[in-house]
């Protein structure tokens, strides 16, 4: 992402579409980089103007994430494709216990589609940046062809430091260790949903979508040896856990009645005959300590708006079969199982 | 990108198609992540598993860069988006005057795409890392529906570091300054316009594409001041010189005779009414250095396989239009606009 000096004309922001010129390399590709990107994200690091940034990182390890976002619709209750793409990788860079610090931009865009309404995706990721603490310093834009692509597909690859002291690692779950979330499980699925089948759902539920890193800080800060943390997003609550019983060769039990769901959650998933473990979340981290720090870990979470509802779920047991079971409100366990795929696509 | 321990079920390589489970956060990703991604591009940082890559980083500034790639087709003479897309985010890391290091992968892939073609594009990635010595260490995985992308889309982002003495950089062009390239321009884009069009031109013609880090860093080790360099890649010479024109502020003249172009490029845009000057290069690089260094930045290009065919073509000038100039083989000259778009969209 190279922004240039000024240019006689101007992008028709107001009814102006995307091009296959923008993605051409000439000057109409300059002009929507300096009108709308680099206007957008203005920092002195994306100011170098070259196709790549150089900085300085603190001390540390460095921990780098990336993710595509291919969410449909673009546009939901919560946020939008610009918003969850800044969350997200800045979630799975602090989720190594690291702090995240600069995040690269790689548009998709589908030719035809309405200037305005990049703009207005284009201000939501700054915003999201500015809130995060974290700054957008390059990116690059392709465009393909009117049929190809859906109107906008975003990469973004985050980049932070980790103190050497902490390791936090999906083979860290230890036996007897205790497994905690953050607060209500599902919102952005049944979110995503809700617009998806046009079954018209109390519009009450949002997409939890948002930047945890500064609620990971504070859990840090109250326990530095965190065994584990990871984002239950595609695949839900079920997905993560089964990975994560993989990864460190374990079991884990949770608690059916100790797992956060509202009740329109509840009620739109028993309408779709769904279930809320394997619905996608987006502002929902999973974290496993040793049981002896978990109250104090619960505690910190709890203090930060976005742990509020915080709960300790379950635990992490010896099992070579590495089953997540489910103990029922009455009494009784079954296996959540790790289902080949999703129950619902394009979620993020 | 978490590749986990073994599966029952394996993956069918010869004859299976991407699913939309395959990008559903379930067991069907992990298997093809496990199965196929991180089986060839194998390496200790990947295998830690989680969803970011954890690791040291050498001394010296950072330096990160990102790309998307949608070229059409995915294979073509001399490469594939797999190739390409590491040549490329490596070359745009290289460019600064820094040493690559690792990469991440983001793949955006269309439902019912053949496995087997994937996996040629996979191991086309693995082969191209290896060669540049760069590490692919984390990634990602989405599939859209069946009619929605083309098969392959990949974002490749860059890391590497760059020594603090120095700073290659696009505003950094002073009148006296020379102007070089490493080689032959238009092979690239005459390539993809040859399958494109359906026009059947010799098949000699191979893309350029390549990863120049090797012969950046004997650039550097030569001549540790090089002013600017930059990748003529979307939009040829063109758009770059007057890119970087604007940036610095000031204008060029190029020489038509020193401009190396092979005989069958130049024969393809005559037929197709091109001018090879805005046709998409891969593995070319443009450097502007102080005239008193241009000899031995040259001798340093030469020297190297990917350099050989380098040569001086043009200089820096005062200019407060910011023109690129062409002194043509007649004595004549003419203005090198800066064109809109690009004459050919999807090129890389």
């Amino acid at each position: 992402m190279s922004p240039r000096t000024a240019y006689s004309r101007a992008l028709d922001l107001e009814n102006g579409v995307v091009e296959m010129c923008h993605g051409g390399g000439g000057r109409a590709m300059a002009q929507l980089i300096d009108q709308l990107f680099a206007d957008a994200f203005a920092n002195d690091i994306l100011a170098q103007g070259n196709d790549q940034a150089v900085f300085d990182l603190p001390a540390g390890r460095v921990v780098m994430s990336t993710d595509n976002f291919v969410i449909s619709p673009l546009f939901f209750p919560g946020g939008n494709i610009g918003s969850l793409a800044v969350h997200g990788t800045v979630n799975d860079v602090a989720l190594s216990g690291g702090r995240p610090l600069y995040l690269t931009a790689g548009f998709i865009l589908e030719e035809g589609y309405p200037l305005k309404e990049l703009k207005l995706i284009v201000e939501s990721m700054a915003k999201a940046a500015e809130q995060a603490g974290v700054k957008i310093v390059t990116g690059d834009t392709k465009v393909v062809e009117r049929g190809h692509g859906d109107g906008v597909y975003i990469n973004t690859t985050g980049i932070g430091v980790v103190d050497e002291a902490i390791t936090v690692s999906g083979e860290r779950a230890k036996p007897g260790d205790k497994i905690l979330i953050n607060g209500f499980v599902g919102d952005h699925g049944v979110a995503i949903m809700s617009l998806r089948e046009g079954l018209g759902f109390d519009s009450s539920i949002q997409s939890d979508c948002a930047s945890l890193n500064g609620l990971i800080s504070d859990m840090i800060s109250a326990v530095p040896d965190i065994h584990v943390m990871r984002d239950p997003t595609r695949g839900g609550l079920a997905a993560t856990l089964n990975e994560l019983a993989h990864q460190s060769g374990v079991g884990m039990e949770l608690l059916e009645n100790k797992i956060p769901i509202r009740d329109e959650v509840r009620g739109a998933c028993e309408i779709l005959g769904l279930d809320p473990l394997y619905v996608a979340n987006e502002g929902k981290l999973l974290a496993i300590c040793a049981e002896e720090e978990a109250e104090n870990l619960l505690a910190a979470m709890k203090a930060h708006p976005l742990g509020k509802d915080a709960a300790i779920i379950g635990r992490v047991l010896e099992d070579d079969h590495h089953f997540v079971q489910l103990k029922t409100s009455f009494g009784g366990s079954r296996v959540v199982d790790w289902i080949a795929g999703e129950q619902l696509p394009r979620i993020c």
